[in-house]
């Protein structure tokens, strides 16, 4: 399928998506994600083998929210969304092989701990899987005897990277993602949008750059100490070069993050206290692009690297997708350096002493 | 309506339900329950008059979450909920209709900013109301510069008081709630369920006692430290008193929680940190009645006063409804006191010092 | 000495003090009382053998700030300062001797990583100690790695249980204490006063009962959460019958606070936020004992036992020390129960539902 | 007197410094400078007049800890510290003298709300003044009803810069300050010092730049929440660009951290949670300039600003003092950019992609 031409919609109505549920990732070193994932950012092991490690958060009831697969690439293999019926696996299915998408359907499912599931190579370029049967699991909300200091307590959501935001949000929408906030310019480019199942902000994000790439999977903590903690602990280990941006404030989203990077380089948000979505009429903010708190709320600078770098994805046979440039302009262009520009007050030409601006 | 033969099922679906979203309180000072709520509690003014004050949570886009109407009896006037579509109350109306409950349906609304509603006297004797249109006002998630330190972010739940819950459980049930939670003794007896619409863990519960009366009222905060603010601010002002109990750990919900009296002895909680639950089989987490854990994780005592205090609920004449005695034991009886027990660990007959255990 | 004439103020300055900074505690159960202090609560263990355990706090630097050595009779041992110079040592000594107590003086240390000291039973029948020579160790301020969710970071005081609480504080003062807080009545009873040579609000303090006894020894988190966290760890453990009172906020130290009772029955504090006392003419704060925000500032009611309950201290023999009853009214008989009164506002008849009013 | 030569050690003992108390700013504009410090920050007004308002801190109970007094000209005018006795007065004149300083006493004090202090251009070129009379005015520390989200509680430290880093810490040293912690490279190049009277990392520090300016004066809250509540508001107000650097927790110290600029462009530091360093042996924290966590703990970057802008400071006169470049490597010069290097793990040559590394 082509990556410009508009996605069709499909005359079935889609599955009745529940959350955003788990994330594959493949690593190209076990033990040293291993340490990252449950050393260092405490997540629990459901289950391991010498290829896998699933992991949960304290909150979750189902098997797992992210799988750790040792392979030769380092890549993400399995957007995971959680449906509300056997019978909405089916529906998907159907949905994808009427979009003309390669769908691969396994009763035993794709990972320890799931049943029938299929995944599919959705128009956008990226494997998203859905899935009803799963084994459940302890859910250790109440073990506060085996909580860090900085406990994950919830999968939140995925970021896309995708060329052309306003096609894959069309098919996102189809699909029955709600637009809860997005950034535009007045030339009537988008730049990102934020879409949600679940009654958070968002269960997946679209952010505008060369794809289809993973840009982030994110988890909840309770509170912004949880998350300070995370910093504190990375700095004590001698590894606070993995923080890559934050911690912050969001103004989307208005929640409280940190990005990470992992021993592959995938990038990992913790994030806290976003707000309600769940009425149909949920007001949607845009964000004007130039608007220097739409990233954060503090107007502390973006990192190139958080706009330019992001994860492969894998097609159903385990290879890398082809990373299709973007046309449109690239939000760190028209935002920093010498021919971009942001404000922290509309109008107001005033620079400033923020690293952002000197870029 | 007896209050003891089952509530039967109506033939029709019933209307979709958002997730609680209002409480009408009729109180006698409303100078007082201004101070309380505006002053204190730092709630959000969207509009006032002399008879009565609408109030809304930080992050809500809705015209409010808690109108104070000025009447000559303490009581609650309607528990509100709001609808996925205009139709629903059409939906509504006619579920009600068919339960042979009244049923009053005002196209104007019966509380400003909100719009086409139905109110009924619901089986139970409880005056719920049921709208979809209403006005947006500006969500002031962002205004940090208005937030108090112990803001109040969203309307979290309601809670009733019925004598039989598994009649109201049953009827909560039909018309869409999901329990998430419960307390049981082994003889079969439910204490108290939690139901929810929206992906936590209630939109509203019920605690066996007389009744129909209301319970509480919950608002959320962000995190703990804002509910031991409000604390520390009660006690700055000289009204510690209002503190009823609290702050402290539910075992039920897992929820930091305070519970505090207004100036007509209304409870309200102040709550946060719940999980999601909006999976279809999300466990359902049953209390041992006599785990001591059960309401306040720490072992804390329950005040009498939580257990045997309620608010009168008004039928749509205005008038306070009839109270009807619970038949089934009742959970301080069983708890505490010469006839009751409750374990910190099962089978252990350890006392201690708490005071619950001299009570 | 009798326990009622008062106390000479010897001839010569006393000993610079620096500040609390250990406790030696007797327990009957070393593996029981390891696992409360080291598993639950995270002190660090910075030595240990089959007879006794040395912890300290994530701040510290010196050896240790509390001692568990195995005996046959839960009691403590000594109440440990840190003065100056190895000169105040000697002070220490003379000081005493001139005071006519009972002196012992130990070139190699009473306890592992501490040097040159002197122990005294002090005048109000107190196993005092002072020791300038210590071991230092690394300070783990910075050693987020290690730390846990509800992480202990200093010593903060000790508390000791007096029959006469201004004679005790008279011989505190001459000593180089200065008083902070008290708690009075109108008759000129004094039922408590916190002294400090540190600049918090104090490094022990005389609580009003039959004594000598220690009330609690203190440890500081950097956070409310932190002790909320503690609160939460106890409640998964099902040890919350550990916790005798709190979490909350005192009036006196303004500092927020949990009780708990170690296996011995030895109460514990867990304390965070007092404030700056380091000028001489630092405020005194005196707290009227019937106002009922004085011991928890919300008004929450102290459990009996917190006020009649306390841990034996042993004399230089190593034998429990006699104990003398209080003469004066005691607080909890003033305050509470049919001959005693509490007011949230002065003046005010009002009672409320608190469990405090109904003991 | 010369800056390179040493500062002689008087033959008198120094006066006894309790703490840093009080700056005196000139601010150019008020009306400005009130709505930052009193309508965002939220310190508590004193008193005030067309000319100058008196600040404090809502721990303290002295009349103010920082003047915003009208002048044409952003600068410092005193930094004022608090002795222990009025004789300290006496003591800190003659010393002064000795060091053949000019000096300035008055028994009426400088400010209000101060009585006898002296004023003298110390050997470094800074304005430095010592009071003990002073007027009391009511410790708001139990006042949470006027606390918001972002409580200041104590003014914790000033933060001096001068060229010759060593020379000045000898003078300090002398005047009876201790140092904490330093910033030194293999070279013997001294960047910075910590040097403290009350109990805490400082009551000063010095950094190595281009002098006598002021570099900062630093308020602490409670929590680290407290801070970040700072940023949210900054960012609601539109004022984010007032936030210079941060929110961090610093290596040295080991506090949370965060700096703003005034509109003066005077810096200040929101601070919370270093440690207890009361002891004459408190460990010396040296820290190596090329430790990219000594001045971050995330390894986040420095701004350029906050190496190299500072304010001025005045002499008696009221003219701003001269400013002597530093002769010794700056700080910035020999960490960023193509000359200098900074490393996350010693020995380690990753760069990584964070900001500091591509300035």
């Amino acid at each position: 399928m082509s990556t410009t031409t508009p996605i069709p919609t499909p005359s079935i109505a889609p599955p009745d998506i529940l959350r955003c549920a788990s994330m594959e990732l493949v690593v190209t070193d076990l033990a040293a994600s291993r340490e990252f994932y449950v050393d260092i950012l405490g997540l629990v092991v459901t289950e391991e083998d010498e290829n896998a490690i699933y992991l949960r958060a304290f909150e979750e009831f189902i098997h797992h929210n992210l799988v750790l697969r040792k392979g030769p690439v380092a890549a993400v293999a399995a957007f995971s969304y959680r449906v509300r019926t056997p019978e909405d696996v089916d529906v998907a299915e159907a949905y994808y092989r009427e979009l003309g998408c390669r769908v691969e359907r396994r009763s035993e499912g794709f990972a320890k701990g799931v049943g029938d599931s299929v995944r599919v190579e959705d128009p956008l370029g990226f494997p998203y899987e859905f899935f009803y049967a799963v084994e459940h699991v302890e859910r250790l909300a109440w073990r506060y005897d085996l909580y860090g200091a900085g406990a994950l307590v919830r999968l939140d959501h995925f970021n896309q990277v995708t060329p052309d935001v306003p096609r894959g949000r069309s098919y996102l929408e189809d699909l029955g993602f709600r637009v809860t906030e997005d950034i535009q310019d007045d030339q009537g480019v988008t730049y990102a949008a934020w879409m949600r199942r679940k009654s958070t902000v968002h269960d997946t994000a679209l952010t505008g750059g060369n794809g289809p790439r993973m840009h982030h999977v994110a988890f909840s903590t309770h509170e912004k100490h949880n998350i300070i903690h995370i910093c504190d602990k990375l700095g004590a280990l001698r590894k606070s070069d993995t923080i890559e941006r934050g911690p912050g404030r969001h103004g989307v989203s208005n929640a409280f993050y940190l990005y990470l990077r992992d021993p592959d380089g995938h990038r990992v948000e913790i994030y806290t206290q976003d707000y309600y979505t769940g009425d149909p009429d949920n007001p949607v903010v845009t964000w004007d692009v130039h608007d220097n708190q739409r990233r954060d709320w503090w107007g502390n600078p973006v990192v190139p690297s958080w706009y330019t770098e992001a994860s492969f994805v894998l097609d159903l046979d385990g290879n890398p997708q082809k990373v299709v440039e973007r046309d449109d302009p690239s939000e760190m262009a028209v935002t920093i350096g010498a021919d971009g520009f942001s404000y922290t007050r509309k109008g107001d030409s005033d620079h400033g002493f923020k690293l952002g601006n000197t870029l």
